[in-house]
């Protein structure tokens, strides 16, 4: 029984972040068309293909599981999205928009390696190797994307936005 | 021009993360009241008193640059917080929950690592030591909450559930 909703508490974020990724995945071109930098824009186009892979990996632990891919609301990923919108919203094109585009993909990578952290650590405790596997990859993919983003900011447009 | 834009986004997110702090502040002994594991109710309760002692250096660094400390709602800590409240709702009392509510507070944890992450490379690049070396205190305590709540998961929590 415990096991069980060890395993049930996996899966209810398993959804959760199948829906956030497929938030972030349609949320990335609006990133992209705000941000003026070029290579601001080259990293969100390609994170975006990077979350297309993301998506097919959780499909393949929905399938290990022996589940059909769903997701469920995810609340963090919805408020996390409205704060970049804002930023757009309220700062016009250059470089402090850029700044805070920058910040407000950051906090989203957080997100994802905060959970795909406890995914990972929750796959391991139930000795689900494979599941285990790949979100180990994933994790790693946002740590690098967070590091890329925050040379893009220190190196390139924080100090052109000062 | 351009620097003034950089700052004016420096205390947007100042004010963000003022409004997140106080929130956290508000929903810690709810999460304290459902944990069931003794040393994890603790660490909800002893990162409410650093939450207090956060958020006052927030209040400095308003009267460094010489603004009234005040908030603006923000999005992301709402949707945060309503997750942890969906792990209470979904999970009865025990080991299960105790992991879920975990890794909804690391997701919280992870959200103040990149908003003060960003905070900090702003304000060095305004030349803002004192406001940086404040934000740098609390950056490196939030790094320190991830890593316990992490070895909490770990060591305790997790195989409980498993």
């Amino acid at each position: 029984m415990a096991e069980q909703s060890l395993k049930s508490l996996m899966v209810h974020t398993l959804k959760d972040v199948y829906y956030a990724e497929n938030a972030i995945l349609k949320h990335l071109p609006q990133l992209s068309k705000a941000a003026g930098d070029k290579a601001l824009k080259e990293a969100f186009d390609a994170h975006a293909k990077e979350t297309g892979v993301q998506i097919k990996r959780l499909e393949s632990v929905f399938e290990i599981l022996g589940l059909k891919p769903e997701g469920v609301k995810c609340h963090a990923i919805e408020g996390l999205a409205k704060e970049a919108d804002e930023i757009a919203a309220e700062f016009p094109a250059g470089d402090a928009r850029d700044a805070g585009l920058i910040a407000a993909a950051q906090a989203v990578e957080h997100y994802e390696i905060a959970r795909y952290g406890a995914l990972l650590a929750w796959a391991q405790q139930l000795g689900e190797d494979d599941a285990a596997g790949l979100f180990a990859e994933t994790l790693a993919e946002e740590e690098a994307t967070d590091e890329l983003l925050s040379e893009l900011a220190e190196d390139v447009v924080n100090p052109k936005a000062a």
